[in-house]
């Protein structure tokens, strides 16, 4: 069984490539420092669908406890409250199994 | 590189588990009939998170052309018609290549 958590963004008026590439650079360094971490996507939307959401990141666990433990570490809070927070409209996520 | 397709729904108040079996079972179908068609993961949200929405659908295709083979496919325009519109509140969507 594995454990996905999917999340869409919506990002504020006015956000830059800059402040979404900042966003993407931090949260790629947490495979590194979360090992309970499994595959862990992200990018912006191509752009085909006009009514399409901005961001997404789907990120897969061994487990809903490692999931947990991503959810909750603090280096994850840090980069949410410092590079996703500041550019953040709107969020939906689910959490499946599969 | 592959291209995915993201969505996340919030089912209409009073949705019934049989209606979303329902859905899934229509949706479940589609890749024996849309060759394109990549891994296609999909499943209820699992209930941690106070702010999650209802529901997921992942699907994986090779190239851009095979999502639109697919987002378009009248056996699929059927399903979101018969299976998915009597159900949905709000819907998000994402498409990304990794």
């Amino acid at each position: 069984m594995s454990f996905r958590h999917v999340v869409t963004f919506r990002f504020v008026e006015g956000t830059t490539p800059e402040q979404v590439q900042a966003m993407v650079d931090g949260l790629r360094e947490l495979p590194e420092i979360i090992p309970e971490m499994g595959t862990y996507l992200m990018g912006p939307d191509v752009g085909i669908n006009a009514d399409s959401w901005d961001f997404t990141i789907n990120a897969d666990f061994a487990s809903q406890a490692d999931y947990l433990t991503y959810r909750d570490h603090p280096e994850h809070q840090a980069r949410i409250a410092s590079l996703v927070k500041p550019i953040l409209a709107e969020r939906t996520s689910v959490q499946f199994t599969y």
